[in-house]
């Protein structure tokens, strides 16, 4: 499975930043990173971002000199080494089989996790900002503890992950679009999927000072294993094998370029006014504030002692804005209010 | 003592916002916004900011036009109600005394809290960011408790605040200034007080993921009261008694002007490039990571239900910005290095 999902991760990765790059041909390429890291492991970070010009007058009619993108990253990481067991008491939280006493080695145990995670911040405030990320995880016991001859047994492994929409202006059609696509992908594999985890993305993606989910939600899924699992009654129908569940993991990981590839090519050219990019860079200062307050991917990398925090943080907005008391989609039937109302009270799409 | 710190902040905060519109007569005059907590007590924000025009060329020769600050915040607030068992629990890490038989009341414990606080955003880049705090805390006993016909005993109370400067630039001659203007008025009262709160500042500001703290520091202290307390040795001379502690607080509070003032004053006509601006919203970034990520004051307001997040959340930059492997401030021999060296190894500047 370990070699299965880094070669998918792999060819994912080049897929979508091939697409990305092809929806905006005139723009610079990708800048492809790779690292290695000294515990064990590599990744590749492929970002996207243009030089600051701060100076640059908001263009409305001269559009076309305009990158389509703003900051992007799509990145992938194939890393192992050993989980300490104030780590692993930590995941607890997400994954109640480590609760078992194999679980408490004083040394801590082996891990490996493989995953993609990618950010699109487009800079038309009528494209909406998408996030993804399909992780697999797996802890092994002790080599000094497997029965000689054979490799260490796999004492846990899950498949985590999702994708969620962040729209600055609410178009129906995007998020129903965006929605229906992943919905489509999941309903191949059990029906029970699409209901189960667009609930848990907009209860995961939810901002509770402001009263408000980040965007129009998508799906989310974490702990997806053979065993029991708290979403689900113990008959429902759904993937549990490793072969079933990475089949579904590639089908979701399949269904982003088509989900969010043309949303973002129909909204990216659109005139927008010095407002509405206000109102975007607004809602990009909750985005942060998402990331930095409540996400448990960036909190468990932010304390993670040697994490890469460039390719961590990368999912923060290039420019992100706060007004005090601002009045910008107070008024009752202002565009900006459209959204609010839906992130206030999330909407079934499909 | 809750009517003279009452009286104080709010003496302090006309004095300051005063101080500030002072130093810009031609821009606007700060909101002040009072308002009312439905669960007891009151406050005033008086908040600075400009129209949204990010159209705007970076003047750099056509200074005249800008304002001094881009966001400020000078913010009162006085405070009381039931603290419930879970607030008492949580403020047990920084408040020892509380850990005693008597704070466990089921039903919680009334309190009483008043401060100001503050947090100054000036637009060029070559003017320092500051923020200050200085704030009262009583825990009293249930009045159903009290003994007959007399108010009801304070349990708890203690003194907390500081000060502290975030430059984008590094001018050694204003760190000197901000912090020998704070140790003056430090010493009046024990020359113990600058050295401990010095060091404390430092350790509290620190951004453990960057690796820096967040600026060059000041003094920063909190559950300061009659009783031992972690940073001093018992036999120490400092402020204890409820008179003392309240005349140390009053030094630092009206130290406040002349510590910050003459630097605003001096760095906000200073021409200044798009590149220097960009480092300045980089830092700003940095600026919305601690505050987001690890001050334990804006973790307790968003934790808090009805909690004011506007005010809470005044602290944040009009605009910050986030590069992917940023090259800015790499050069060795750079500005923006010579600053990076000071966050990475705090330096005695008196």
């Amino acid at each position: 499975m370990r070699e299965r999902v880094e070669e998918y991760v792999k060819s994912l990765q080049n897929t979508i930043v091939s697409a990305l790059e092809a929806a905006d041909p005139s723009a610079p390429p990708f800048r492809r990173d790779s690292w290695v890291r000294p515990e064990g492991g590599s990744g590749c970070s492929c970002v996207f971002s243009v030089a600051f010009d701060e100076s640059a007058p908001i263009p409305g009619s001269a559009l076309d000199k305009e990158t389509v993108l703003e900051k992007a990253g799509v990145n992938i990481s194939i890393v192992h080494g050993t989980l300490p067991p104030a780590a692993i008491r930590q995941m607890r939280a997400d994954h109640a089989s480590l609760a078992l006493p194999e679980f408490e080695r004083p040394g801590g145990l082996p891990f490996f996790a493989a995953g993609l995670s990618l950010v699109i911040h487009p800079r038309n405030p009528h494209a909406p900002t998408v996030h993804s990320n399909y992780r697999y995880f797996e802890i092994s016991e002790h080599p000094s503890e497997a029965e000689e001859g054979k490799p260490p047994r796999v004492l846990a492994w899950w498949f985590g992950g999702g994708s969620d929409l962040t729209p600055s202006y609410l178009y129906a059609e995007d998020a129903q679009h965006f929605h229906q696509t992943l919905k489509s992908a999941a309903d191949q594999h059990a029906s029970t999927l699409y209901p189960v985890f667009k609930k848990w993305c907009d209860e995961y993606f939810y901002i509770p000072h402001r009263g408000e989910t980040r965007g129009v939600g998508g799906i989310f899924f974490d702990d997806l294993s053979e065993g029991p699992h708290s979403r689900f009654d113990k008959n429902q129908e759904r993937p549990k094998t490793p072969d079933e569940l990475f089949a579904f993991v590639v089908s979701m990981g399949d269904a982003f370029v088509p989900s969010y590839l043309p949303i973002l090519t129909k909204r990216a050219k659109k005139s927008y006014t010095p407002e509405e990019r206000r109102w975007q860079l607004l809602r990009r200062g909750r985005y942060v504030e998402f990331n930095l307050v409540y996400d448990r991917g960036t909190k468990f990398g932010l304390a993670t002692p040697g994490a890469r925090i460039e390719s961590i943080l990368m999912s923060l907005p290039e420019v992100a804005r706060w007004e005090y008391m601002s009045e910008v989609g107070t008024l009752e039937d202002s565009e900006e209010n459209k959204l609010l109302a839906v992130l206030k009270t999330p909407k079934e799409w499909v």
